[in-house]
């Protein structure tokens, strides 16, 4: 595999955080794997199965050495997954890492950073290396041990 | 056991339907076993187990026998539930059975149906006989195996 | 629904039981309905849904009013599944209810029991009312709501 | 960490093998992680957890850089499972891994390879590393992405 062939991740687009005191960037991150998850809260297989990886991941791994953000792609029912309803989500799940709302679009339905990263749908995983490479990006859940591999191999790229 | 001691079934309050083409009383489904259904949709137990039993109620019993109703009694997170976000849950979870909204309390954030059956929280699970009798009233997800007996018991008694 | 159309339920031919002081008849049964599970300690199927919901059934139901028997009906790899085999199984798994062992037939791989329900594979449950009549036949796993349902209206016919 | 301190994984003793054409050893795995799979056929958490795990491991990893081994270690009830019961139990469990029997102590109930890797219980797994060194041991079931995670940290010092 050619790394040198990676391309360095897009800049998120986010509109308001969650679960962090101020505004988070992929510069801020450097040196750590990101694990992106993409969601919308009202999206089935993102509460039965996306989100609890999301969790598992931030509980498996060293946050010093693997972030875990969330990122509300809201690309359909946008008046029905307004701000103020994720908060209560949030809230309900008990969900603890940074989650930052896809700024919406002036031109159509798909948020910025959803566009900026061609994401299909809800859920989607990207993992981003420590040096700020977009290295993977899956529609749909992909089974625990897979993702904690390619976490792991990522890891062993930092020593 | 005495039968002749059980009460009847307080009539519920709803301000909106889905899934029904016009509103829903008690008194329009005497006959039929009815599973009175209490959630709220961002309350965790009832997306990952209340509501997943619900439509399994639905698919196991015929509907001219047991009628399964859905009641969004919202008690916290008012405005993070509203109908409108209420009316994408659905379409997301393709729930097809009639749910309907609990009308909201003038004095409190108590909505007027979970009043009156005193319900203490969601998921609730509420059984009515043939007979329009409350019969049952479970807080918390119960096993499929009780939940189905009690159902079939309960049809027993209109032979 | 004619009742006076079910048959007499065959009588089970055991050559050993387990977790029960003496052998076991239908007729030592009736007044009760009784669950007969047949299965195969090596059937990944029995293992993995069949005997998990037989243990959920005797936990659900008063004994008084259902029991529970396991049946082994060996038809393959009869060396592997020997009684100490099955003892070590019960013992492991802890099963409580009485387990008989189907008695092996002298001209066949299908031990008499099975022969004499014409039981198509393992799992296999088998409902037999409070009068001994068999009432239900079911290869494979079925979902727990539906299995308590079948048991709770043979309850219903008792009263 | 101190690589230098990691200790030669002790050679298994292996009485009879199934899934393979020929006696495996160490060496013959070496260049490759070896997965260790330790088991009961009839330990129940083997048989949920520990096996199913074993076999999403063989799917998962590429079997030119990851080797899954089963070891069938008998410590108790050690004529309920005889070599011609667990060629039964692999059949009707589709395994597809190597299998070797532990070969048995000619002085207590414990075999060979249990004690040499002083083995607690069933189920264990056992992480070995591509220069044959023991680097994980485990009683009970992991999570699969913690597994999956220490098997890619050690892919990762191959390269």
């Amino acid at each position: 595999m050619d790394n040198a062939s990676f391309k360095p991740a897009p800049e998120w687009q986010v509109s308001q955080w969650f679960n962090s005191d101020c505004p988070l960037t992929l510069g801020d991150l450097r040196g750590r794997i990101i694990v992106l998850h993409a969601f919308q809260m009202l999206c089935p297989g993102c509460v039965q199965a996306g989100i609890p990886q999301a969790q598992r991941i931030a509980r498996t791994f060293d946050p010093a050495q693997v972030a875990v953000i969330g990122l509300h792609t809201v690309f359909e029912h946008h008046d029905a997954m307004a701000p103020n309803t994720l908060a209560a989500f949030i809230h309900e799940y008990r969900l603890t890492f940074p989650i930052g709302v896809d700024r919406a679009s002036s031109s159509g339905p798909i948020p910025q950073t959803m566009a900026a990263y061609a994401l299909q749908g809800t859920p989607s995983l990207i993992l981003i290396d420590h040096r700020g490479r977009l290295r993977k990006q899956t529609l749909g859940a992909e089974d625990d041990m897979r993702v904690g591999a390619d976490i792991a191999l990522l890891l062993g790229e930092m020593r």
